[in-house]
């Protein structure tokens, strides 16, 4: 009989205004005398009594806090070779009490606000941001997830830019927007066409209110305007 | 101990100049006396030594003989009410000789041309092409898998229209061209306006040759160029 487990991990992704930065929790857990001190996605098995979207639910707010985020599911992870090294084995069958052969790993992605606060009751589990270019060697496969959670916002933000601007504070400048799209796609953009570009989108909305107590001169801040977006892209 | 199986399910989607159809195997299997004679996506549980791309692959052939097909995961179907219906867990059970409580399925989509040959060799399986409009209640969630999977396809043809000549002849008419976008967006398009649309489509390359043998005025054939298609949307 198939000895097959379940469970969900989140790729909840932020933007400081410089840097694209995903939430990682600690996975610190003695296993036979060694001590583990790496990083993983929050993540862990589904309960019987779940759907799969619940279970991401639940388990990003038992590990970090977070409630009400937008979480879509973009991939099952199956590979045989996601418990290929016996450290992660070895920590799921003592978390799981029982013997591990594979588990599928249903993957979801968040994009958010990265001011909105992780729970201090959770602290076990030391939920914090880490800039992309920051990752280490996570646990299992999750690198590999996040590399494919990359490829899944980019796809989204062609065919529906809104999600975006989840990224961005309520008012953002010119040169943010320019950075996030810059980080989105991995390449350079050039500042002149791109103020071109964003004066053609008409959801995004200049606004009377400038940027203050900069040494550089005062930006002006813009805001996206849903109503706008839904008129103009339907 | 969670009890939890993993399958794989195929919609493999084609068209035949008027209707989009979705490729379906029988489930006749006489469970305690009853014979059940509904239908179902291709689709069965994972081997352990076998990535969920790979299985799929091998179900896809097992049940119809389709080879080289590109499939791609759309999503994972997890929700506790899958097996809420005694007939299939019966079903299942039958077929697994072990007790299902969950059964979480992968599933891909594929979009292919509808000469391709089902294999006379899987016959047991009656592999058939059924009108989307025709395919009655199917067994498990299949019908709200199809359902995610025509979803799908309207987000792969937003990005990349290329998807949508997957499904048309090597050589088609600015007809059937239309009747596929209709289809795929379920809204009816102004023939005039589709035609200037074409026409804007330098990779929809008119042919000299025209069709032969029909009652009404003879169309001309196109053929979609790849080449002219990546140099165009890069």
């Amino acid at each position: 009989m198939a000895n097959n487990h379940i469970s969900v991990d989140c790729v909840v992704v932020g933007f400081d205004g410089e840097q694209l930065k995903v939430l990682l929790v600690k996975r610190a857990n003695e296993v036979e005398g060694e001590i583990l001190h790496d990083m993983k996605l929050p993540g862990s098995l589904i309960y019987m009594d779940e759907d799969l979207d619940e279970a991401a639910k639940r388990v990003l707010n038992e590990l970090t806090g977070l409630k009400n985020v937008n979480l879509i599911q973009f991939k099952a992870f199956g590979s045989k070779d996601r418990t290929k090294d016996p450290k992660d084995v070895r920590w799921l069958e003592r978390a799981m009490k029982s013997k591990v052969e594979r588990i599928v790993t249903v993957a979801y992605l968040s994009l958010v606000k990265i001011d909105r606060t992780l729970s201090r009751s959770v602290d076990d589990y030391h939920a914090c941001w880490v800039a992309l270019g920051d990752v280490k060697e996570l646990a299992f496969d999750h690198n590999l997830i996040i590399k494919e959670a990359m490829k899944s916002i980019r796809q989204y933000v062609d065919t529906n830019p809104s999600y975006l601007f989840d990224l961005l504070p309520r008012k953002f400048t010119a040169s943010q927007l320019r950075t996030l799209y810059e980080l989105v796609y991995g390449k350079q953009i050039d500042v002149r066409n791109f103020h071109k570009k964003v004066a053609m989108m008409e959801y995004v909305v200049p606004l009377e209110e400038k940027q203050q107590g900069v040494a550089h001169r005062a930006a002006r801040y813009y805001r996206f305007d849903k109503k706008i977006y839904n008129k103009v892209r339907r």
